[in-house]
Parts: structure tokens; sequence; C-alpha cells
């Protein structure tokens, strides 16, 4: 037979793992949907010319290349193939790639559809996206993206509300012992000014994002390796290892940040967004301020937020920040300051996983399996199928005339709950035999009686 | 501005497409369901093996390669780059491809997992394809795809709960005027053995499946090139031109198919089939033999179904059929016979549209917005947005303090039907107005009265 394989860094989702998967993405988008976001899609192919430079040099690498079609070859420029430059003959045989993300798609969106739009734009986007990186435990190189954004206000409603929906989405998941990190690009950069890093800012944040990985000393050597004395790094870190709740931190920083403009901002926009979940009836619960959240700073301008799932070793599952211009990477004039939120549903998976808290509910089984004993049951099967199916109940009938204990084996290895057995005595009574797989429980019913002991099961 | 496009043959879907898609896709996802079928996800990303000699040459040629990472010109031909032989080219350059339809990649996936699948098999797919076509007016580059398919059994109640499938999804879609064509390969093949088509088989069906576009000369006239004779020609044109019911139809083959075995075998299966729909508690409402009905007869071995919608100028939105052995294309030895259904997303979009029977509620746009007039009721507008989220009511507050015509014009260009306007009375009061904006009504109602409205109007 002839070898089959999928490409390293690519998975087939079974029914098992979907049922899963649609539980997850499905909580999710209600959120998204509650909160008023819209949904939309683009396609997997998008011309190389709206993704390239958009990810940095390495992110560039690892864009999947589409070759184009027909005779690619036709028009290449003869010299660079005879010397087999892969680098300069790419742009003449491919003009596509596959996306890279949902917010460069996402951009262009907006920037080709900016007078159909009506701003403050609300989407959300669920699709995947491909990365040509080494493949390695929990990451893909085709991987599922779950996005939420609003552009057009710089308002702080969106960011309270972004807290609102991840507490909504846990909840809905019934994941409990979570962590919303925050922080804000203006303090950390009010940090910076008050320790003097002046034009060394990016590399203090580069450090810093690492001290959960690294730790303070070596976070320590790295910054004297870019001139950071040691009275820098004493304040710096005097300021990072201040413990307290949230708001004694923040009081200590606010003092701290007299003389930083950008500081007191990130200290006003914190407190209002706190302030703001709580005008929504909502608490900070789960909500931490975390000064050493450094993720994404080429991009993001206001708060920046990181969730983790606490006791289970999986990095962050949801990750989001305010940016001050979506649409800049193409050019745009328009002011588009918006604020997203992506979750990580493959991770969010592994967690719910490794906490075994998937609920009952989130099976891609059937819900009953006709089984019968003869040709006549079989027949009188029909019926019993279709009227559980008016009833919206997913059930099947074997579909072949088959000795009972296969039929049962079948329901057994599909995890399907319920089993109706039909036999001669069951058509002539009309009275059946229900059996409840998890226990092995059997009783005699009537059709209506299953109907009602399976909905009130469900 | 940097000028944006979308690659030829694609489409994003924005929030009202998404939504109507939504619709399409969760009802027909739901019947499947209910009939037992489980979900399924392949990646897009295949590995050209799997794919390459799948669809026949042409197929091939509408294969969207990958161009490999890195270096890719390193191990290349030295005299195909320098030849700038494309064809010979491409095997060196490229290993993977995007997935061409969801039926290899099933096939594939069942001979990757035999071992572990319970068979008889039911998965549904809903998922995009990739096709290098000349884009057109209704064919695009990519597009899903959404099948259901039974393999490993030959039990005709697969076929039945086909037709039971497609009434299904047609009543919860909104469809009422359409035909369920059905053919039967056996009954193709007495067909060209009563009028002698002998080795000329595949000649008739290619040339018959062409009727009603071309008509019944042309396609004498391709016959008598293909040495069919008058006679032969007279008697196909006898039986195809037969006027009556589906059973009068059948009646009249069966006649005409005493010395067919091929034909017998048809009409057995076509009269099982309807008997058994009927045995379910259904009826053959809207279901229509049609003989000239041969679509993928290179692959369909027993019934095969086609779905018309009458009316709209919109050619099959859905086909499908039985097969012998899945994963044949692999050279599997196990016997996967099989029976799919395809339902054809966009062509039943673009028919509902015609049709304007979209419903409702297959609208992304919020339910209510909430507008304010001053930054208290702004601030008590926080309250009533989360009082509605916890309802399961999509609301939005207007993010930024903004005037009212403003805020008004939000919600009235993305269809909001209710908004709920708040100034400094009705946070005295709690008395709140709300406008229906379809109508212009507005009343003053506290806000549990609110909720039962908006919950009554859904």
């Amino acid at each position: 037979m002839e070898k089959v394989s999928l490409p390293k860094g690519t998975r087939d989702f079974g029914p098992t793992q979907m049922a899963k998967r649609q539980f997850i993405i499905d909580s999710i988008k209600k959120v998204f949907q509650k909160y008023g976001f819209q949904p939309l899609e683009t396609p997997a192919i998008e011309n190389l010319s709206t993704l390239i430079g958009k990810y940095g040099d390495e992110g560039d690498q690892l864009l999947f290349k589409i070759l184009n079609s027909g005779d690619f070859l036709k028009d290449a420029n003869k010299q660079n193939l005879e010397d087999g430059n892969s680098k300069l003959l790419t742009p003449e045989i491919s003009e596509k790639g596959l996306r890279y993300d949902l917010t460069v798609p996402f951009a262009r969106y907006v920037v080709m559809n900016r007078h159909e739009i009506t701003f403050p734009f609300k989407r959300y986007q669920i699709q995947p996206v491909w990365r040509a990186d080494r493949p390695q435990r929990g990451r893909y190189r085709e991987f599922y993206q779950c996005d939420a954004d609003v552009v057009g206000t710089s308002s702080l409603v969106c960011e309270a509300e972004i807290i609102l929906m991840i507490k909504d989405a846990f909840r809905s998941l019934g994941i409990s012992d979570y962590s919303i990190k925050i922080n804000h690009r203006g303090i950390l950069s009010g940090l910076a000014e008050i320790i003097g890093a002046g034009e060394n800012e990016s590399a203090l944040f580069v450090a810093i994002d690492k001290l959960d990985k690294i730790g303070e000393e070596k976070v320590k050597e790295e910054l004297r390796l870019k001139n950071f004395n040691e009275q820098n790094l004493s304040l710096l870190f005097e300021t990072l290892n201040f413990k307290g709740s949230t708001k004694k931190k923040i009081d200590f920083l606010a003092q701290k940040f007299n003389t930083s403009e950008k500081g007191q901002r990130g200290i006003k926009d914190f407190n209002e967004v706190l302030s703001l979940v709580e005008g929504f009836g909502g608490n900070n619960d789960h909500v931490e301020f975390d000064i050493a959240l450094a993720r994404g700073l080429s991009y993001y301008t206001g708060c920046i937020f990181e969730v983790k799932i606490n006791n289970v070793a999986i990095g962050s599952v949801s990750g989001g920040g305010r940016y001050d211009n979506l649409t800049a990477v193409f050019d745009a004039k328009e002011n588009s300051s918006g604020v997203g939120i992506s979750f990580g549903i493959d991770r969010i998976y592994d967690a719910m996983e490794e906490l075994k808290i998937f609920p009952k509910e989130a099976t891609a089984s059937s819900t009953v399996l006709i089984t019968h004993l003869d040709e006549a049951s079989f027949t009188y099967g029909l019926k019993i199928a279709q009227l559980l199916r008016e009833k919206e109940i997913a059930g099947e009938i074997y579909p072949d005339q088959a000795k009972i204990k296969k039929q049962m084996e079948y329901a057994d290895k599909k995890k399907i709950p319920f089993v109706i057995v039909i036999g001669s005595e069951e058509v002539k009574t009309g009275i059946l035999t229900l059996k409840k797989m998890e226990t092995g429980d059997q009783s005699k019913l009537s059709i209506q009686e299953i109907i009602n002991t399976i909905l009130s099961n469900k």
C-alpha cells in the first residue's frame, strides 16, 4: 500500500478532538457576539505584496509561498535560474502566499473597505494561519487564531470590555483559576525614563520580558552589556520587585512617575480601565498588574494583556493590547487606533485536557443508536430513528443486519450513551428496551418515555 | 497609499455575508449531526504525493503548489534550471500543495486511521478548498465544500438518509421548491447495454449528461461521431424521452432491462431506497428519477444524486452518490464502499439571496445599542449593557461621548434593531427610552420590560 502521511507540523482533527475544539470556539464566539463583535473571514491566500515586510525578516522567511500556476519559469530571469539563486528567483515565480496571522488581513480588509465600514468597527475572526516554523511540541505549521478587535476608537471602554470578555469566555469554558495580567506601554516608558534608560528603551523591554524565564541575574547581565549601570539596575529592580496588591503597586509607581508624563498617562489609563470594569457591574478578580509584561511592544501603544491559566505548564493562552494605527502597515492615513485580544485555541485545548474539564456535551457522538434483532425490527427501527430526530435527538440506526454484539460494540466504541434494542417482542408491543451504556441499566419504555428520558439526561 | 488587493478568485466575507453563510453552514451542520455524522477537519496543506494523480491531468494542473522553504533551489537539477523547464522543476522545488477537495483528504484520513476508526464511519467536513481555475462568475479559487459521507457499509439506509437529510436541510434553510434528482449507475449501464453501446459506454454517459445544456440534436451528433448508429440512437431517445411519473418511468425501464443484470440491480436499488425513505416515515416528495443524470460517473457506482432549486438560474446546489472503494486511490485493500453528499454553500447562498429568503436572525448585528447624552448617562449605560449580556442579548454601548445623531447613525448603518437612549431623566428614574429602529416607535420602559420586549421580538 502506498505510504501516506501528513506534512510536518500539520494535524487532522478527528471527531473527538473536533467536538472539543468546537466547544471552545463556540464558547468564545458566543462571547464575542454578545459584546457586539461581528464575524469576518478573509481568504487563506493573500498577495505576497500584502504580506511581505509586515512581520520582520524572520516572518518573511516563515511565509508559505505559492508557486505561480502554469509555466512559472517563462518570464524568470535566466541569470537567477543559472545561479540557482532561490532568494532572487522567489518573487519571479511566486506572487501569492498563505496568511501568517489574522491582523494583516484584517488591516487589508479595513483599508479596502474603509468607505463601507461603520466605525468603531468590532470584528472577530477565527481561522487558521500558516507559518513555515520548525515544528515542535505545541508549535504547528497550521494552527487557528481567534481574534477580536475594535478599531476606530480610543475609548477605554474597549479595554474594560476585553477584561469582561476574557472572564465571560473562561466562565463558559469552565476555567476558574487564571490570571489576567495587564501592563501599559506608558508605564513601561515611564519606568525607562525614571531609571534613565534613554535610547536603550527597547533593549530594556526585551530584557525584562524574559524575567520570567531567565531570572533577575541573567536580565541584569544582559542589561549591563547594553550599558545600563548599577544605579540604573538597582532602581529598576527596586521597582520590578516591589511587592503588594495591584493597587499598592500602582500607588508606588504613581509616586515614582511624578516626573514622567508617559508614566502618568499609563497609570491614569490603567486606573480608568479598572474603574470601567466596575462601572459595568463587574469586578477585577483575576486581574493582576504586571510591570514585567512587555509582549509585542513594537506594536502595542497602550494597555497590554496576557492571560495565564494557573497550575498548568502551558504558556499564555490569550493576549492582546491597544495599538495606534492598524492600517499604518499599508500607509493608510486614517487614524485607526484599536485594541484587540487573541485566544490561543490549541493551548486552551491542552490546558482543558490537562485539567480534565471538558464538559460531557463536548462530544461529537450521536445520542442514541438503534439496534435490531431481525428484519422486521430493523424496519420498525427506521421510524423510531426519525421520531428521535424530529425531537432534535441525534440518532442512528445501525445500517446493516448484524449480530447484536457487533451493534453494541459500535455504540461502545463510538461512546454513544443510549442504545435502543428492538426485537420481535418490541415490535409487537411498542415497548422498547433502552440501555444506558455508562451504567448498563436497561428499562422497558414507550418511545415517548424514551424521548423524555433522553432529553432530561442530555 | 499603497494599493492593496485580493488575489483573483478569492473573497473576503464581511459581517453581513458571514452571518448568512453561518446560517447556511449551521443549518446543514445540525442536520448532519442529527443523523449521526461526526465532524472532521484536515489540514489545508497536504503532501503533493497525496494529491497528485487523484484528479486527472487537468486537476493536477489546478493544484496550488507551495514552494519549499529555505534555499529551495539547492538540490534542484541544474539542467532543468537552465532549460527553464517548469514542469520538470516543479517536483524538485515543491513538496506540498493546497487541498483540492475534501474527498481525497478524507480517504487519506481513513487510510491513516483505519485501525482506530469504528466502521461504518459517518463523517462530515466543512472546509475551504483551492483550485487554480480561471475565475469567473460563481467560480472561485478558494471556496467551501460541505460534505457528509458514510464509509464501510453498502446499506441502502445511507442513501435513504441522504434524501431525508437533504429535505431536512432545505426545510431548515426555508427552501421549498426544489428537486432531488436521482439516477443509478446500474440503470445507466443497463441503458448502454440495451441500446448496444458496448465499449462506448462512457462516451454515451458524457453525451447524455450534456442533454440539459445542448439539447437532443447536438447529443445525437456527438454520438454519431462516436459510431452510434441510428437504431441505437432511436432506442436511446425512446427511453430518454419517456414521459411520466417516477414510478411509470421505472416500470418502463424494468421491462426494457429484462436482459440486463446491471439494469435490474439499478432498478432494485432505486426502488429499495424509495421504500426505505417511506419506512423512515418520510415521503418521496421532491424526488425525481432522472435517467439523464450522469455526473461523476468515473467515480459513482450506485445511486447518483443531484439537487436543483427551481426558479433560480443557478446550477445544482448539492450532489453525491455511492462509490465502491474510497481508499482505492491509495491502493488500500480494505473494502470501503460508501456514499456521500456535498452541499454547495456558495450556490445555496446565491439562490437564497435571489429568492430573498434569508431569515431575520441571519444577522451579525448586535440586538441593542446603548446611547447616552452625557457622562453620567454613559456610566449608567455600562451597567445596562452588562445586564443585557447576562440575558444573552448581544448589546453594545457606544464607546465614545458623541452627539446622539452620530450614535443613532451607527445603529442605523449597522442595522442594530433596538436603541436604548439614556439621558439625565432616565438616570434619575430608571425608566429608559427604547427605540425600535425599523418603525421608529419609542417607549419608556424599565430595564426588565426592555429585556422582555427584546426577548419576545428576537
